[in-house]
């Protein structure tokens, strides 16, 4: 098996830098003409999935869209990744999930590990210190997985936290960028990411010695283009991998205007 | 219905303040000499509720142990928070989970809603800022619920983002005190709660003034008791909720020695 960086390399050089949200909310479901149901959970998902699944490099389905019907929902969830996994498509599983000990190792072994919701990388949250994480990263390494830690976000009830400043005079947000890279180059390949909001003109954070991906959400309906993305984050050595959700799924729901939505984005 | 916090007060009234954590991860499971399956987190899950239900004012599932088993596993959490209603307990889902607009929106839905998930008070992380969790402190307002927001935790690796320190020369952790109290005021109702580890011998927050409930993990095996703790968080206005989970947990699986370790820390 390829490392996590080698498998999403080779899908991105095949189809370009972009991963997709799936994001079925309710405004969504009803925008698409489906209930407001499990039903209309499992044919929003396995619509996006069939239109997009050979034009998209990499997918992110939104947990808590699932998670929000219950363990029927999170069935659904799993009926998705197994289809994504079978379409040959990778997959982040947007969860931000962060906890310590034997807890965040439980949750490392059921995104990372073998059951029915493991995925190739795992979004999580650093609030209980990105070293609590350690069971997350040791199974990742182990299983040539990804893991995304939230560092810097475009909503602006977040910079009052990761703007703070630590006890070396780093803002929060650059200790997650610089351990996240130290992590990286002490385990010699890069499995931790980085979440940065890709909507804001200054980045918030300094990238240009990050070695790994950087998943960027908020392109499309939130304001940003490929080519405005590429130059915000100029001088950076990181991987960029934006995400869009809403342009492209508000397209939907017929397959034609899904894919034509992605290459439009691709090639602004 | 009453509010959130007349539930716990009369419940604690009657039972005294602790919470016992439902945590079934592999070493518990093992030791109480279950599969390590579904099943074994099944009769694990009930055992407990059969034991203490009638014992303890309130019980903290942590999800991670049982989203380790993917939507089955969530089936058994849904099961176990049916039998801890049925049982008049009251519950408080250990989820931590923390996102923005209508994905927190969905998991405050999912946790405070009216689906199977749906439980008394559901812990949240604030990376995001604790004005993104907005959606859910509505949803738990309306539906008479409460939410606890990590502010200082006990474990080591929290302390360089917890302690960084804000623009306004306040910390990490006080901002989220002096928000969540700020929250409870307007509301008129105490619907924020926080985090604060309860086993450092300085709190590390100033808590004098806040009004609402204080979950404090980490007495019994990790050190505290509940005279301790009481004095360690003299002076506050706030309801301390000790929460213990491995201490009583490894006297199991036998129903008696379970409860004659909550009887024990009840009077420490």
């Amino acid at each position: 098996m390829n490392t996590w960086m080698e498998r999403l390399n080779r899908r991105t050089g095949a189809l370009g830098s972009l991963c997709v949200g799936i994001d079925p909310h309710v405004g969504l479901l009803q925008a698409w003409g489906l209930p407001v149901s499990l039903d209309g959970l499992r044919r929003f998902a396995d619509r996006t999935v069939t239109a997009l699944a050979d034009q998209v490099a990499c997918f992110k389905p939104q947990v808590a869209f699932f998670e929000r019907w219950g363990s029927q929902g999170m069935a659904v969830l799993e009926e998705t990744l197994a289809n994504l996994r079978q379409a040959g498509a990778l997959v982040i599983a947007d969860a931000k999930r962060g906890d310590i000990g034997s807890t965040m190792q439980a949750y490392a072994d059921a995104w990372l590990g073998e059951g029915p919701l493991a995925c190739d990388a795992l979004t999580v949250s650093p609030y209980l210190g990105i070293g609590a994480l350690q069971p997350a990263i040791d199974l990742a390494a182990a299983k040539q997985r990804g893991l995304f830690v939230l560092a810097r976000t475009s909503n602006p009830e977040g910079t009052a936290i990761q703007l703070a400043w630590t006890s070396d005079g780093r803002s929060v947000a650059q200790t997650m960028v610089d351990a996240a890279g130290q992590i990286n180059h002490d385990l010699g390949t890069p499995v931790m990411g980085l979440v940065v909001g890709g909507t804001r003109a200054d980045v918030g954070v300094d990238l240009t010695d990050f070695q790994g991906t950087v998943l960027i959400p908020g392109i499309g309906a939130q304001g940003g283009t490929m080519s405005g993305l590429r130059s915000s984050f100029a001088g950076t050595k990181a991987k960029l991998l934006p995400s869009v959700s809403r342009e492209v799924l508000a397209a939907g729901p017929a397959a034609a205007s899904l894919r034509a939505s992605v290459a439009r984005l691709l090639a602004s």
